[in-house]
Parts: C-alpha cells; structure tokens; sequence
C-alpha cells in the first residue's frame, strides 16, 4: 500500500491458539502470561465467555522473529501442555506457514467453486487447494482453467459406499483438512462424516431452520417469505441440522419467480459459503453444543 | 418543505383502486381507460402478473379537483362495476378521505404500540386509532398519553369465548376496518379471525417458517443461528402460517444471550410490524394463495 | 417448474416500451391502448410521476405470438410516432431478440471482469460481449477463458488521445450499444463520453458523493467510517458525477486495514456494478435531471 | 433461564477497564495478570492493534464478588497507577454500579427523544437522565411523561452565550458525563465543545462524509441516491468531521421525496444514535486519530 522501504523488515511469523474450556477464574491471565514468558508479540486476542453454559473460549493471534532461536512456538507448545492438562481445555496452536489443504467438492452448479477459486487466486483465502472433487465431469474446465486436479466418483445408490470409500481415500491421500461442499448436491453418510468431525463446511441455499430438505427456492417461493438466505454450517450427521457457522439474506419480492429466487440466491451462497470457509481457514471458529463461536 | 404559495392550490382528492383477477389480454387498457374517461389523473400505477398463477394485480393511484361536479370517484365506482363482473375480478375502489379505523390490540409489551402510536401521530400511518384492546392492564398509561381509549378484556381458558365475543362487539361498536395485533399474545380464536379475513395483521418475533409458535427467540438461541428476524403476517386459522406481508432481520453472534436478541428482536419487530400496518393502509397489500402482492 | 410439456408452447415474442415526458392527464391510458389496440399482451407495467419534477415515467413490458402477422412490434411503432409526438414523449422500443451489444472496459484488477462474464455465461446478462478493451496485458487469459476478443490500446498521457480514437472505433465497428467500465482505471475525455450519452456505465468504489476521486478506499479508512460502498453510475464530463444507477455498502470495523477494505469493497462493487448492468439491459433505467428512474 | 433458584445468588459487581497506549510487548500480559492478581474474575476481554499507527487498545469487563473485602476495585486502581504510568497508558476503570448521568439536548423534532426514553426506561440503556435540555418549548410534554426534568434555553444568534453558559451551569450542577443532541438543531460552539471532550454525542442525518452541514436530505434527494443514512459522532468544534462510532443506511428509490426520505431516515437516525450511546455507555468506545474503537 505504502512505498516500498529500503531494506526488508526482518521477517515474522505468526500463529493463532485457540482455547475452548470449561469457566473458571485465571484463564486469560495464565494464557496471556505463557505466550508473554515466550517473547511473542499479542496481535489480537478475543475472548468470549457462555455465562450460561459455563464455558470460556479464547483466539490469541501472535507472531515473532522468524529468526528467533529456539522456535518459540514449540516451546509454547510444551508449556501450554501442562497448563491445558491442568485446566480441561481443548485447544489448537495452528502456525500459519502451515497452509490449510481444502478439498471443493462440487456437482454442476459453479458459482461457489469459482467463487472460492477467485477468492483464493486473490489471496483472500491462504489455504492451497490440492483437489477437486465432483460426481459429475461438468466442472471440469473450471478445475483446468485454476490448474487443480478434478476428480469424478460417480455417485448412484448402489456405488455411493465405494464412491465414499474412493473420496476418503482421495482426502486422505492430499492431506485434506478442510472439505467445503460447494453446492455438491450429495448426501454423506454418517461414516464420511464421523471420519472428518468440523473438517467439513457445507453451504445450504435457504435460511435454515426454514426450508431445510430439498428444493428449497421452492418452498421459500411457495410460502411467499420476502427475504430469502443461506446457511454455511459444519456437516454432521444430522441433515442440515449442524452447526451454523454464517447466514445472510436478501430481498425478493411478489416478482420473484422460482427462477429468480435462484438467481439471487446464488449472491448470497457464494458470498456466505467463502465468509465461512475463511473463518474457519483463520481459526476464528469455535464449536460446541451444536453452535459456533465466531470470533471477528 | 419549500415556499408557502402566495394563494392556496385547488385542493384535491385522492383515491386507490386495488383489482385481482385472471389473467387476460386488455386489463390495463380498459382499467387505464375507464379512469381516463372520468377526469381523473394518474399519480401511480403499479401492476403484476404472476404467469405461473395466471394472475393479474394492479393498484392504481389517482387524484381529481375536490369540487369537480359530480363526484368522479362515484362514477368511476358505477363504471367499474360491469368491467369488473366483465372479467371477473375483484376490486376495492379507496377514498383516501375516508380514513381506516385500526384497533390495536396488546398484552404488556410497550415496544410496538409506542412505535405505532409516535408514527400515527407524525403522519406515517393515516388512520383512526379508535381504541386499544389488551387482556391486562400493563399499558393503559400508555394509551392515555396519546388520548386512546384502553378496554381491558381480561382472558383465561375459560373466559376466552366471552372475551372475544367483547373484543368483536367492541370492534364492530367502534368501525374498526383493521386489527393490529402489536405484541398481543394470545391466540385468536377460528371464529374471531373468521370474521375479519385479512383484516387482521400479526407480528411475529421470528423469521418464519423458522421458529414459529412460543418463545421464538429461545429456540433461536438454541439453535444458534446468526441472524434473527420479525415476521409480520395476515392471521389466519392456521397459526404462524397466515400470508407474510413484511420480514426482516438483523445480525447476532456468539455473545447475544437470550436476553439480547429480544433486545435487538425488538428493533426489528416494530419496523416490520409498522411497514405491514403502513403497506395495509395506503392499499399496497393484495393477497392471494397465502400469499401477499405487496406494492412498492 | 420442470415437468416437460407434451408440446412446444407456442414461441412468444417480447418487448419493452420505455417513456418519458412532461406529465399531463391520460397519458397511461393512451399508452396501454395503444398496446391493446395492437392485440399484445403486457407483462409488466410500471409508472413513476415525479410530482415536483411534473415528469412522467412509464416502462411497459409485452408479448405477442411470434407468428403474429403482421409483425405487432413495427405498427406499434408506427402508432406510437405521432402519440409521442403529439405528447412531447420520449421514447425508446426494444425487442428483446436484438441483444445489446456490451463492451467491457478493465485494466488490471479482474473481480468486476470475472463476475460480469460468469453472470453472461449463467444467463443473468442478456447481451452479447464482442469485446474487452484494455490499457494492460495482464487479464487477457480471462477472456480468452470466456472466448472473447481482448483489443489492449495502452494508454499514456500522450497517447491518450489516440488510444480514445482507437477504442471509439473499435466500439464502433463492433456495434456497442454499451461500454461498461468494470474497474478501467483511466478518465475518459469530456469527447469520448459525449458520443456515448447514458451508454457507459461505471463502477466507483465509494459511496458516492462521500469520497470522489482517486484512492476512496483510503479515503476512507482515513476519515474512520463504519460502512464502506460502491456506486454504479452512468459517467458524465464531470468525474463521478454522472446519475447513479445502484449502490450498496457493507459494514466494516476498526478492525478493517485498507487491504481489508479493499477485500471487502470488491463484493460490492462486484454486486453494484452487475445490478446495475442487468437493469440497464431489461430497460428499467431512465435517466433525467442527473438522476435516474430504475424500475423493479 | 427461567428456573427460579431456590436461595439468591452472592450478589456480584462489575467493572469495565478500558487501556489505549503505543503498542509494545506483554501489555495483555500484565494487565491480565494484574487483574487476576485482585481475584476478580474476566467476563469479557476484547483487543485491539492498530499496526499501522502502533497503538494498543484494550477493553476488560470483570467481575466479583459484591462482599470481597477490601473491595478489588480499589486496590486494582492502586495496582494499574504504576504499570500505566511504566507504559504510557491513559486508562479508565469504570464501576458499572455508579451509573452515568447523561443530558439530552433537543429542539422540536421528537423521535430520537422518544427512542432514548424507552431505550431507557426498557433498560436498553443503563443511565441517570438528569435533564432534557431544549431551545424550543416543543417537546416538554414528552419529558413531562417520562418524569423528566425539561429546561428551556431559548438561543438566538445574540443570546447564544448566555444560552450556552446557561447550558454549561445545568450540565456542572447535574454532574452530567455525556451530552446527547438528538436532533438539536443549534451549532455547539468552540468553547462549549471544549469543555466536553468526548463526551458530547451527535447525530447528523447523513452518511457522513456525504451531505455535511444543513438539510441532508435535501442534498440526498438533489443527488439522486440509492440510499441515505445517520451518522452517530463526537461533536468536535469541526462541524460533522469529529470521530464516527456508528452509521447505517437504508434503500431509497425515484419514489422517494424529500417528505419520504425525511420519514425513512427517522428510522435510521434513532436506531443509530441509540446504538452510539449505547456502546458509550457501556464503555466500548476508545477514540484516537479522530476515529474510534468501538468493541462489540
């Protein structure tokens, strides 16, 4: 943005921890103090607190000489240990020279796979994208134009178990952390999902719980609501029923047809679906109880 | 808004012809003629075929020189009548010098009655707000700050019949064109709502079809979603289900309590529920397959 | 929806009229009866009376049976010319078979580019696309993604005048209807828009007046507001001036540097500018007084 | 949430500590830890970085018990003096038992005081109103309700001294901490605004930095755009250019007079000044560069 400095800045790294416990007094400061022990440089810490859950969640972002000798993020990592032992907490140090790998998967509808890819191409999600993955050829083109493997598992009833099996093992090959249903217009079972628990973000064209199932333009059309939505959540086993990462919606009106409700929608899909991706991509999402924190 | 004029302009009156009908060739034509042919200058005219339906709308607003002799808007009624049977449509030919009679209806929630009062009183809403009904006595101080006549019909399971047999006595007593249930909750009886069809408009504190029936913002809650929204609607028998006139919603997050969406609902709820009554009254609002036709 | 019918339905032809004049009684009703007098069937029909202003505006949309002899469409022109004439109306006609002709202007940033050929390609853009006009090199892969001539006239303060000339023949020679200035980043001359009135559309990336000129992004994170915006308008001599056809803005924080800025805005610009190409192409764009009329 | 339970809790209290300073290492750390050290317990802790300009702001809400003895808030007073004064914070602790005291300065339009009353008295906004100050007799009545002492400082261009001077002796008399204008139609002066740095809130019918100085609307309406909105700002002796804590907007159309964008801004003005004060209250706002902090 700015001009150029004459020399380069020594450069930092950065790392997100993210802490979900029960309550209890001490927790920020005990955090706050191991990463300061460390010699990090807090760059933004958020923390919330579920009063009636009993339940404390913390995102600290920090970053250090990429020089500094030893790692301090092992050796925060060692002191965390004890400290998380001690305290119940679950919690994830993630170090973001370590990019996330996302897997799309997509049947024929391709604005929320180009949309992901322009994103990423724009460098507004740091994630590398080893694979494609569709049950139909129709996106292939798209895949070839961003340079990224596409892969067909034709799914019917009877070879959806192998289809799976092929996909899983596809995931498993490329390393996959992040699965992002881009309008992939298939059902997972519950072994895929039970394989991948909050690794799998799927986009739901409605406002759930309105509209939940299928055809959901349809219904929105056929009860004649005046704002229509969409939903990015993480799967589970419970069909549209996981937990809500984003939601948007827009405007319609008596001039809608179905066909326009489509249209529109597919603003709102695509805009919601890459919120979500990147929320989670920058460890800015908590789950518990079938909901999310989402920290800004 | 700008220089007064040195003498007063030739006042005019002002009309809304609302008309619903099958599709079929020559409708504008031979709506925009028969006012044309009375003297009657048009001020707006909005209209809408829903093709799949095969439906036809239009509204029609125009204004004449108040002392034209004899009264256009007579004659215009006189010459509608054999068009209308013609094509079969249904219409309603509007004075705006006749101004509707709203009763607005309460429980002990202040929010949407003050919204509504304080916009009647600017102009927002042009109506007779003859008197406010409630079945507790919560904000008959209220009512008297603005002059209102306030009846208590208290309501148990068992006094339910008599007390609605009063409220309809008093409705009709009182010319009431229009019922605004402004928070009030109880359910309306199949007889009550019978006898006035889409004279009736609800509020409702959520984003339907999500989240109807009690405690709106609890399940809400529980299901975490990120936004909330006000649903305001037609009643009719089947409960939440009546055709929705106006939504809208606003964001949450992670840190909003319950308490916080009734909160931030509330801002949401009186904007829509004043949108729906404004809509209703200036002849905006048409309704057909449970569904609202609502002009700009 | 979906069901295929047994047989072809009969094809049907549509068009939109689209006036403007000096308001004056009955001129609704000579318009629709001289739509009906030609046996077509209307859509559509919209009308706007700016009072103070004493202008009226009408958009009719119709369609007849493409077998229809004689063609409808030319004798409504003909009985349309010595109405307009007789009303001081100006008017315009199209048959929605002849596509415009759209030409796309960028430079170097591709969002706006992307998200207007995606949208042609899924059906949204009703025109055709001859050409993209660049002053860079750098997004010619795009169109050649999209199969579509890329012509790079680049640009320098001495050049300019040449580079005009270039580009106004090209858009000649290609009979454009339309430019469309998807994020171009040089100042046409006070000539080169003079040849085109109300026919080239461009994408400001501010909330128009707030923030004119160069660099608003920066604009506006300097003076600490809480929404930024876009504004698509019709470009006039004088530099972001020109009517406004859409805009929109989305929320940001403290939070927000201008590369976050930057991010965010590009949704909007994206959705701003398409809205309002889309508006432009249905015929639901007039202009006036330096403001527009963009019916629903 | 509902469950009554069967002995009252320990009755707690509650602090906000706001911190602004350069930017350095540990800061989270020390004052986590120095809080932690007071037994007291963090119930909400948000950040924040400005990199660009190197400061650090920070806002930590706590609790604990109400009996502790001695009292930690005391003690964290005594405790934070020399850690700021090391790091060159300006800081302020704010015991959320002793209520701010805010004046409402209005003239005659009555909305925005409408909203700040029944804000207030719902609980919306946690406050002592001492006073409703006003140049114009108008709105007493609407004080009158609410118990609400109303005082009349008639301002000419000649008795503006006085006025403010007489302004300036109820505000001192009343401890008054914040000075709302909802809608008060007079120019603050210099020295007025001096005396009350920070602490005087205004709302400008504009998006800002659109539309400065008298009748917004207007000027909206002249332009031609597609939506209008209110900015919530400190009053600074710059005329609408002091630091922006909140702004909304709301769609407009070629429908819309000035007599409409005037009703519809209504909505905006007084959702959004009441959101400003809102978050003044509850001491979420930190000010720097002429922008703001605003924590959610």
């Amino acid at each position: 943005m700015t001009a150029a400095p004459s020399s380069p800045p020594p450069a930092r790294r950065t790392a997100t921890l993210l802490v979900c416990c029960d309550d209890r007094p001490g927790l920020v400061a005990v955090l706050a103090q191991t990463l300061f022990d460390h010699g990090v440089n807090l760059l933004d810490a958020d923390q919330h607190t579920d009063v009636e859950a009993g339940k404390f969640f913390q995102r600290i972002r920090f970053d250090w000489a990429a020089d500094a000798k030893p790692d301090p993020l092992e050796a925060i990592g060692n002191a965390l240990r004890p400290v998380a032992e001690g305290h119940g907490m679950s919690w994830t140090l993630h170090d973001e020279a370590s990019r996330s790998r996302v897997a799309i998967f997509v049947s024929k509808t391709d604005h929320c796979l180009y949309d992901l890819l322009l994103r990423h191409r724009a460098g507004e999600l740091v994630c590398d994208i080893p694979l494609i993955v569709s049950n139909h050829e129709t996106l292939r083109p798209v895949a070839e134009q961003f340079d990224i493997p596409f892969v067909v598992t034709p799914v019917t009833k009877e070879t959806k178990p192998e289809a799976e099996a092929r996909q899983l093992a596809l995931v498993e090959e490329h390393g996959v952390d992040l699965i992002v249903m881009a309008r992939y217009m298939q059902i997972l079972s519950a072994e895929f999902i039970a394989q991948h628990p909050s690794r799998i973000i799927n986009i739901h064209h409605s406002f759930l719980p309105a509209f939940q199932g299928g055809r959901p333009y349809h219904q929105a059309h056929e009860r004649g609501v005046k704002l229509i939505g969409a939903t990015a959540h993480y799967a589970t086993t419970d069909l549209d029923e996981g937990p809500i990462i984003d939601q948007d919606v827009i405007r319609v009106s008596h001039r809608d047809s179905v066909a326009e409700l489509v249209r529109k929608g597919r603003d709102v899909e695509r805009n919601v679906l890459a919120r979500a991706v990147r929320a989670h991509l920058e460890r800015r999402v908590l789950e518990y109880d079938n909901k999310t924190v989402v920290f800004d």
